[in-house]
């Protein structure tokens, strides 16, 4: 996923040249919850109502996007992603409420991240 | 330098269980000029002197800490490392005013950084 990293960070933002950036993650009980590019597979999941067509439209094995959304399960108190079997298409997945509430947490978190960023870069004089 | 990513990132602050960690750093036209290894390799030439004891303090290679300070100086208007030769101890290393200014906001920056992950952390309910 190698655009992962680049999207990962904030954007630049010049001032004399000089620029912040950083990256921000939710951690739980077993490391890495919620990141940018858990919280874009989760996106994905939604809009393909699948974790496989979600896993391949972010180039990412089927294996790594189930690992992904079973770690995120685990450290949540209800899970973020089920999966259910039968019905015309024979099965899917979709995200719960939490799952919604999740990824508008963190895009939240994100943004009041850039803000703080932009913030702060207007005070550099390097 | 393996203790610098651990040290890079934000403490963890509980909050049901979810804690938020990031990472921040100070971008110029070559990429990195400042983030936490940098500033604490700039604080120990403060302490000795001297860029290869600075460096071996860190456990760090004498080349890759004179192409830090090669590349924070060249990203600066003023140079934050001044080397010189002669004296008693046949010459070495020192910060600038440029270089202890370069410490002072990086810190006041990452202090700042923790203080926006610990606010947010407050709203996290996973």
């Amino acid at each position: 996923m190698p655009k992962r990293k680049k999207k990962d960070r904030a954007p630049l933002i010049s001032s004399d040249g000089h620029r912040i950036r950083g990256r921000i993650w939710i951690e739980g009980p077993e490391g890495t919850f919620l990141g940018y590019g858990r919280v874009v597979l989760l996106e994905r999941i939604r809009e393909y109502g699948s974790i496989s067509e979600a896993a391949r439209s972010m180039n990412m094995s089927y294996k790594h996007a189930w690992d992904l959304v079973n770690s995120m399960n685990r450290q949540s108190k209800e899970p973020l992603v089920i999966t259910f079997t039968g019905g015309k298409k024979g099965g899917g997945a979709k995200l719960t409420e939490a799952g919604e509430k999740a990824i508008e947490t963190f895009w939240k978190l994100y943004q009041k991240f850039q803000e703080f960023l932009k913030e702060e870069e207007k005070s550099l004089n390097f």
